[in-house]
């Protein structure tokens, strides 16, 4: 140990901001990932806004979260963004809100807190969270996959989140899987077969009369052989492009988070099955496939770590 | 600048190994990447020989490569090895060497050079080879792919080799792929389809009647329509599993390698075609696809800058 005095943060907490698709959210967090609960403010954003807008409600979303809670010493910002990202020139242009393209990111949180802003794609920081208090706490090599309304999710690699070069790897939803298709091997991207809408109206194809992916699950649990056909169909696609992902970057392990991951009990053992069918070399098989180990604080708990290094 | 002496390190040379499948080739590399002509040494692995003559042979190329320059400090030695690795208990099991499996590097070549010696897959040392001296130069995040008879590569993410959890991340040729079949969209390994095996045993099946990649390249040069076809099935199959990579990993570029890639002087152009085509999003499009930029030394190359941490 060297004799100096260590120097302590400054500070006990950060702010964590979470901008999506339809609404943005900040919250105060602990260095112990703890979210501390009355400082929770949400703003929407939608596309229907215009960029002013949207820029307000993320501005108004992370003053209303330090405001709750005068008393903390908040030293860090951290954001995740709905993609695509460019880390580059620290801004973000979530597909969909059309009107904020290039929204920047330090300009809209500029003066809230004294220190730095981190910004990443919302699936890494999903992975990082998995890293820092979820299923992958422990793995050097691992990735996140969120199978909600599309498919998403993000790296941690060597121990530290990997957004490759402008922040936007771990789009797993555009590569291609197998699926079978009047006996034949059919190529589609992940995205197209494996997430909520895609996988619902496949169903309906076949003859399944429900509308969402509440009505598959329930379906699911009835016995209903469709809803089980369907969700099979998503969870093979997902174990392959999990297999491929494993194998071109040797991951130890992948946590599956997202609504449309708990549309059946057993998702993430068909999941593992398909994958452990589908990898060729040994290096891959061993990779673990683990649900979520998060409730719904995983998008901001990732940012927080991301502010803090975690 | 601090006003302590700097250390300068007290070696001007490397020692670079490379394992492949038939042969094992070493030889003394300087700091600035020249292969010093006269040390380099070969001799043969191969599927017939048993562990021990491998393991024999691997050590007298390196003591070989040594012996031929004995002016020369040498101070790390650097490893690139056929895969599967397993880096975390250093031993290397090329697939073509079934009798060598689990090879421990730091055993065979223990005693030779007062330095640590440092282990990596082929395929990531031919992305390290193109990153110091070839054609990545300046890139912080990308791929080597080698497309001969299989389908491998490696990564430099955030500016360095990144081998994933054991050290095979990589292997793109076992990723999925669209092909066309008698109309349908089919989903086969990228190996299967793009490497010189499959793309000559393809040509075949269409009446071609060569029997090399040598020979399919004279019949393309002639303009022979299946040869025509039958390259064309390959570069749309490697740009595809590119745009997959490039989306998964966010690449700023990606060089192919590999003597099956010389089949047509337009392959690469052709690779490029392909993958603009497949990729989706407008951050993997901007990825740039282009040749090596290295001779035959690539892997030589890229153990020596395994070994200086290059």
């Amino acid at each position: 140990m060297s004799d100096a005095t260590p120097s302590l943060p400054a500070y006990t907490h950060v702010l964590a901001v979470d901008i999506g698709g339809t609404k943005v959210d900040a919250a105060v967090v602990s260095m112990a990932g703890e979210v501390v609960r009355e400082s929770v403010t949400r703003r929407p954003t939608g596309r229907e806004n215009d960029r002013e807008a949207i820029a307000r409600n993320v501005r108004e979303a992370a003053e209303g979260a330090l405001a709750a809670v005068p008393g903390l010493r908040v030293g860090a910002i951290g954001v995740g963004s709905a993609g695509p990202v460019d880390l580059p020139s620290r801004s973000v242009s979530p597909l969909n809100l059309p009107q904020a393209a290039g929204l920047p990111i330090d300009e809209v949180l500029s003066g809230l807190v004294d220190g730095p802003i981190t910004l990443a794609l919302d699936g890494t920081c999903i992975a990082l969270a998995e890293h820092w208090r979820g299923s992958l706490r422990g793995c050097r090599n691992a990735m996140a996959i969120v199978v909600s309304t599309g498919v998403g999710g993000g790296f941690v690699l060597d121990g530290r989140p990997m957004g490759g070069a402008s922040g936007n790897a771990g789009h797993l939803g555009q590569t291609f899987v197998r699926t079978i298709h009047d006996g034949d091997a059919v190529a589609s991207t992940l995205e197209a077969v494996a997430a909520g809408p895609g996988t619902v109206a496949w169903a309906r194809t076949q003859g399944w009369e429900g509308a969402t992916g509440l009505d598959l699950a329930a379906s699911y649990r009835a016995g209903d052989e469709i809803a089980r056909a369907a969700v099979s169909r998503s969870a093979t696609a997902v174990g392959q492009a999990i297999a491929a992902a494993a194998t071109l970057c040797d991951l130890e392990a992948v946590a599956i988070a997202g609504g449309f991951s708990q549309v059946a009990d057993d998702y993430v053992d068909q999941v593992r099955v398909a994958a452990e069918a589908a990898a060729v070399h040994a290096y891959a098989r061993r990779c673990r496939i683990v649900g979520s180990g998060l409730d719904g604080d995983g998008p901001l708990l990732g940012a927080a770590a991301l502010a803090l290094g975690a």
